[in-house]
C-alpha cells in the first residue's frame, strides 16, 4: 500500500515482499542476463517457488533489521529495485545496492530510488556510513557510486567468485555529513 | 521512508517497526489505560526493551505474511496505529484492528486509515472478507466499522477475558463486492 | 494405552498419535470424499509420510497445550474423531470439532465423545466458552452443536474457502454455565 | 479426561502434562528428599514456572514420540509417576521408570501402573526390550524391577554422578516373549 | 589443520568434518559392507549431499559438546576414525567407538588413536567413566576394548535391531583410575 | 587433545572450545583493556557463563563452516588466539584475525600461528583471498599484515563505532599464489 513517486515518468519505489513471488519472477525473466552479468542478484529464483524463497530471505531480514529491498515500478511494471543490506544501526553503518532490467536503464531511476533510501538511512536511521560495492568490470553500478557523490575507499582484490571469474570489487562510501553537505549544494545532474 | 498523508491536518500512516520502540513507548506511556480498556494491546510493553520485543512480534508477523502494523503521526507524533491480523491471502481473509490515544481521538484518524489498509488488503491482496472484531461496551470501536459499512455478523459471548472481567466479542465484517460498491457510492461522512 | 469407553457397542475414544499414522491414513481412504466435503481435514494426508505429518501437527500443537486430536475407534477400527483446538486457557476459550467416515454416521458417536470432550474442557481445565464452528450447509455438523445444546452466536459470512466456494461459517458456542445446567437436566435424547 | 483404574483403592494413571504444574509442584514438595535420593527427577522444579518446565521438557519428548511421562493419583491425589524413556519405536526398545512420594509406598503402585505401561509398549507400540537403570544402591527400585519379572544385564560401574557421588548403575530388562509368557503364568503376588 | 602422528606408518589422526564429505564419501564406498556388518555408521551417506549431512550431524554435536569424530588417516587416505558419544562432562562419563575399512585393519590403528582419544577425555576434560558398547558377536570390537584394558559391565541382551536381527550389546568400561594406573604399567603388547 | 607446536619457546596452537570458559575468563581479565582497545573481542565475556556464551557462538560458526577459533597456549597458559571469520569456502575467500595479551606480545606469536592458519586454508580448503582487517590506529595489527606479505587494498572509512568513537578500517589481503610465492621466497624475518 505504501509507494513514493521517484518522479512525472510513472516511476515509484514500494516495498517488495514475498506476495510479488510471480511479478518477481516475470520481472527477472525478463533481465536475468543483464542481472546477473556482475551480480547472483535473484540466480537462485527461477519458478514462483524460488522466486518466494529468495524474497521471503529478505523479508525475514527485514524483519530483523539487517537488511530491505525496495522495487522500482514503471508505470505499474516492476522494473528493479533498490536494497540495503549488513544494515546495522548499532554501528551506524549499511551496505546499498541495486538491480535493473535492461529496458528500465538509461533513465537515472536508481539514482532517484538511491537518494530516498539514503535519505532514510542516513537521517531516520542514524547511519553514518553508507557504502556501495561494485565488482571493477561494472562501469554502470560504478558511475551510480560517483553520480550520488560517493569516495572510492579502495578495491578488494579477487574478493567475488561468479560465473567461475574472480572479480575485484569497489568499494565506495557516503558519510552522512558528506550526504547533508551535497543535499544542500547539488550537482547540476 | 514510507508514508501516506490521510488529510490535511499533518496525519500520516507509516510501518511501525522495532527501531521505533522509544517512540512507541511514550505513545503508550501517553495512552496506556484509554488503550487497555477492552484490548490488550501493548500491554507488555512497559520499557524500551518490551516495546521494542512487541514490535519484533509484529515484524516476525509480518515477515510470515500473517499481520502488519501500522503507526499513525500526527504532526511526527506517534499517536496511534491500525494493524491486520490473522491475515489469509489463500483463504482471502483477514482482520483489522485499532487503538489510539486520547488526545487523538475525534478526528476520524482510524477511519481514514482504516479506508487505505482494507483498500490495499482487497484490491491488492485479493481479499474477501474482512473482520472486526469489538468488545460489545466499546461503542467507539463499533462505531467504527458501522461508519466503515460492516455488517454485524454475530456476538461470541464471553469470549474475551480482559481484566478478570468477561466480555462478549462483536463480530462485523465487509466482503470485497460490499466495498468496492461503497467506493462508488460513499456515505456522505 | 488410555482410552474412554463410549457405551455398549465397542465405541472408544483414544489419543490419536503419530504412530497410528498407517491406520489414520486407511480411515481416511476410506472416507476422505464425506470427510472433506466441507472441511480440509486431513487432505494433506494422502500416504504414510504425510498421514505422520498430519498428525505430527497435532502432537506438536498437543505439546504446546493449544489443541489435542482423539480418535473415534468402532470395535477397534478408527473411524473418526475429535478435536479441541485454539485452545487457550489462560483466556479460558477453545473451538472443538469432529470428523468422521460414513460407515460410522447415525450412531451419535460425535456426541457422545463431544460430551466427554467439553467435560474435561470446562472442569478440568477452566474453560468457559466453548465454540463449534460449521460451514452453514454442513447439517449434520449444526445439528451435533444443538444436540449439545448450543446456541448460535452469529454467522461469520464468506469466511471460509473450500475446493474454490466461499461458505458462510457459522458460530455456535456453550458457557461452562450452560453446560453444568445441562448436566443437571438433560434433554430425553 | 484419560485416566486407568488400577485397582479397588482409588489408585489411577493419567498422563501427567504442564498444565498439571501447581499439583506437580505440591507433590514433589512433599516428597524432594525421598524423590531424589538416587535421582534428579523433578529436582530442578522448584517453583511453579520451573515444575512447568519440567512438563514441558516431558510434553515436548511426548510430541517426538522419545519419552512419556504419566502421574499416578492416589484418591484424587498425584503421589508419584512412572514413565518411559529414550524409547525408539524403530529398534524396539526403550527404557522405564517410576517415582513416588513416601507416603505412597508399599502399595504396589508402581508395579501395577508398569504392568499397564509395559503391556501398552510391548503390545501397541512393538516394543522388544523394556529397560529398567537403578542405582544399586537404591534396593526398592531393584525390587520393582524383580517383581517384573525383570532380568539383570550387568553394573553400569560409576555411570552416575548424583548429590557428588558416583553410583554403579544396574541395567535390567525384560523382552517381548518373556513379558508374554509371564503374563500367561503369573507370579503369585 | 590439527593432526596427531600415531606413529611411524604414515597413521594420523585428524578432526573429520563437514568439508571432508567426498572424501568420506569415498572412504565408505572401499569398507561399507565391512563396517554396517554390526553398526550402520555412515549408511545414510551414500552420495556427497548425505555424506556432508552425516558429518554435520556430528559437527552439531560437536558444537554441543556432547560428541566428537576424529578421521584415521593413513599415508593420506582416510580409511576409518574414533568418536565419543553421550558425551556429558558434568556427569563424567562419555561412550566411546570407532570404525575402519577393510584394508586398514590390523595395524592397532584404531587402539592407537583410542589412547590419544581416551587420554584427552580422562586428563582435559575430567571424564571418569568411559564405555565401550558392541555387538556380542562383533569380536573384533571386543577384542580392542579388552586390549584397552576396559571391563565387562554386563550384556544389555536384544538391545541393537541392525539389519532385522537383534544384537546382544555388550557394554565395557574403564574408569579413570584405572586408566591412568595402566599408563603407569602398560601391558606388554 | 590437537595442539600445534609454534617453536621452541613453548607456545602452542589448540582449537579454543566452550569447556575453556573459565580459562578464557581469566585470560580476558588479564588482557581486558589491551585487547579491547580497538576491537569489542571478548567485551561480552565477563563471567564464566557469558565466557562460555561467547565460545559458544564460535563453537557454532565453527559447525557452520563460517569461523573457527584457535588459541594460543605459552608454556600452558592461554595468552591470545587467531580466528577466522567470514569463511566463505564457496567463494574462496575469509577474513582471519586475532588477540593477545600484553605479556604475550613481541614474540611473533601471532604471526607464528596466522602462517598455520593461512596455511590451512589456501592449501586445504581452496581460499584464494585472505582478508586483514584492523583500525588505522592500531599500527601493531598492521605491522601483522604487512609481515604477512599483505596488500593494503583500502580504507573502509568511518566504518567502525569502537567506545564511542569512528574508526577508519584499513583492509588488507593476501591472494592463494601470492601467498605460495612468498612460501618459496619467504622474507628473512
Amino acid at each position: 500500500m505504501y509507494a513514493i513517486r521517484l518522479g512525472d515518468d510513472g516511476a515509484e519505489l514500494r516495498p517488495l515482499e514475498p506476495w510479488h513471488a510471480e511479478e518477481f519472477l516475470a520481472h527477472l525473466d525478463r533481465g536475468r542476463d543483464f542481472v546477473n552479468q556482475y551480480i547472483p542478484f535473484g540466480s537462485r529464483a527461477t519458478d514462483v517457488t524460488t522466486a518466494r524463497e529468495a524474497l521471503q530471505r529478505y523479508a525475514d531480514m527485514r524483519a530483523a533489521d539487517t537488511a530491505s529491498v525496495h522495487g522500482l515500478w514503471l508505470d505499474g511494471t516492476l522494473v528493479g529495485g533498490v536494497l540495503t543490506l549488513n544494515f546495522d544501526a548499532a554501528n551506524g553503518s549499511c551496505e546499498v545496492g541495486c538491480w535493473l532490467e535492461p529496458a528500465a536503464t538509461g533513465r537515472g531511476l536508481v539514482t532517484r530510488a538511491m537518494r530516498v533510501l539514503i535519505d532514510w538511512a542516513v537521517e531516520q536511521r542514524g547511519i553514518h556510513r553508507v557504502e556501495w560495492v561494485a565488482a571493477s568490470g561494472n562501469t554502470a553500478s560504478i558511475a551510480v557510486a560517483r553520480r550520488l557523490g560517493m569516495t572510492r575507499d579502495g578495491v578488494r582484490r579477487a574478493a567475488h567468485l561468479h560465473h567461475g571469474v574472480r572479480h575485484d570489487l569497489e568499494v565506495w562510501s557516503v558519510l552522512a555529513p558528506e550526504w547533508r553537505a551535497r543535499d544542500r549544494h547539488p550537482d547540476p545532474r
